[in-house]
């Protein structure tokens, strides 16, 4: 017997587990310690990271873990160069690290498995253990989120960064003591937003130009809210690290557009000042979310509990999943199975 | 005295030129294969390349290019984790690449001469040959395409991707013969495409909601495309990847949304007919833009001189710049001088 759903069920209760999904992946973080183990002993010299969508987000924020944290090179695959010209690198030294909640995507797969047999290092980042893309790489990291049944991916996004942090952090040998209170973080960020939420909710029920910017760790909120918004919203939103929108794109910012920017303490969001005055002098309605949202220029601001800067993402994710399935109910749609859409990708 | 200038009359004039531009950067491609001589010398193990706005995209193609032509890993640099963030990795055996047509980018500087320190092999891919990005580099590709006037980067675009291909084909010892006609391909596309052009203008001259997309080589051509429209015309056009754009931001594809899709032949713009299908289906207004755009289902098509599918890139955005150009002033706008931009950006 089928039992009819609310529209945004299952989103609205995705978003609320986040707060145990990542209190129980940093109770689980010696799992995720010993894969890093393993990479300490075979130290590489080079990271790529793999990904489409959400994911691909949380591989950017990796990347730039990797570089700070760790001091390598990163970069993150064009999976095509590989599935559609045929190109084998030389990947000696190479840690591969490919993300997808699913583990399903052949594309990833496929790519996974040609960068193993070319020397890399590869390590799957999975909410499916049992899945093809977990057996194609030598590694594994467990996201451990539970089945997700909305289509826009939420609590999958935020423990995928968790679980990337934890990781990157266990290989410099660190212990994960920075993110031990996230999932109480996290429920407090929730409750805290609510009436923000709300209000940006009405005031943006008939947008039509959303930018979404940030900059370093939180350049990829900036990314996965305008996707979050797109999906569920239908808004063509776009994103920019607040560096390339000043380079040109802040040309088209008027008195029509919504900003949506993170801004959390620490020196991605100290960046964003002079972004976020450059806006704000074109008319610009800046919606601000993060533990520095009180501090910068802006019609509208969401508090996010402080954090170390590197675990701001994590947070700063969680309002601006509220607002999305909030305009997605506002303006008439269904969050969980938004028109056209699939929850695992078969493009090659 | 100053005289008055038309509106657009700069960004005509040097989307004009790129024939002629293209045809000479090709006749001097000695002095480049001098400087991938050097490279050959010191085969690196990994490539990084730097650059923002437009020349971010041609930093991407060469992406594609270093890792399927030279088998190479490579990674596009976030400059903020050095600058924000002190990032100092081990670039022994890197290939470090800064793209910038005015090298005078304080952070692209400021990266390039940190790795210089950190041990890459530093390539400078500048149009001011006396530039300080010039000075900070190992190496120095100069694009040659003579003084750029309008804001908007036209010919410096499409010469900066010449000088790319130019470089690293003759890294794997090509002699650019493939570029050999490019200059007359460039002009056969620009007149071909006069018809299309216009009657693109006309169409989209009241059209709200763009997407631009491209697979392979040719999603730097949407990225650039996007970036167009929006300093020209300000629109908010986003750009995906061919196959991002069916993982999730399908959803927000309707008949009110104009899809500018490069098509060229070749294994990228065959990727693109399953998208092409999926944007038809849910009524979006496809124009394509493309060697091969004769081929896909399309509410418009333009069409572009055949080439090596790796050169592609070169050729469609030239009418893409027109169509920028064209909707730029069909909607009052000048622009060779968007508001709120400069030539240089000066973040860090």
């Amino acid at each position: 017997m089928m039992t009819r759903q609310h529209p945004g069920e299952h989103m609205a209760a995705e978003i609320s587990e986040q707060p145990a999904v990542l209190a129980g992946l940093v109770e689980r973080r010696a799992g995720i310690a010993d894969v890093a183990e393993k990479i300490s002993q075979n130290p590489p010299r080079f990271a790529l990271l793999a990904a489409r969508g959400s994911s691909d987000h949380a591989a950017l924020y990796a990347k730039y873990l990797i570089e700070v944290l760790l001091g390598l090179p990163a970069g993150l695959v064009s999976p095509s160069t590989a599935t559609l010209y045929g190109a084998r690198p030389d990947l000696r030294d190479v840690l591969f690290v490919t993300v997808s909640q699913s583990g399903g995507s052949p594309d990833l797969i496929e790519i996974t498995e040609t960068a193993r047999r070319q020397g890399a290092l590869t390590v799957s980042v999975t909410n499916t253990p049992d899945s093809p893309l977990r057996a194609a790489a030598e590694l594994g990291v467990d996201i451990g989120a539970g089945v997700e049944k909305a289509v826009a991916a939420t609590k999958t996004y935020s423990a995928t960064l968790l679980a990337l942090y934890l990781f990157i952090d266990a290989v410099r040998g660190g212990k994960g003591e920075e993110a031990e209170r996230i999932g109480e973080l996290a429920q407090q960020t929730l409750d805290g937003a609510a009436e923000g939420v709300q209000r940006a909710v009405d005031r943006y029920r008939f947008v039509d130009r959303v930018l979404t910017t940030g900059r370093g760790y939180s350049y990829a909120t900036a990314l996965e809210g305008s996707l979050k918004l797109a999906e569920t919203s239908y808004l063509a939103a776009r994103a920019y690290s607040g560096a390339d929108l000043l380079h040109g794109p802040v040309a088209a910012v008027d008195g029509e557009t919504a900003v949506l920017a993170a801004t959390s303490a620490g020196r991605g969001g100290e960046a964003m000042r002079e972004v976020l005055e450059a806006v704000n002098e074109r008319g610009a309605d800046v919606l601000a979310v993060g533990s520095a949202a009180h501090d910068v220029p802006a019609a509208l601001r969401i508090p996010v509990a402080p954090s170390a800067e590197e675990l701001a993402p994590v947070l700063e994710v969680l309002p601006i999943q509220r607002i999305a399935l909030g305009l997605s109910l506002a303006r008439g749609g269904d969050p969980d199975s938004p028109r056209g859409l699939l929850k695992v990708t078969k493009t090659r």
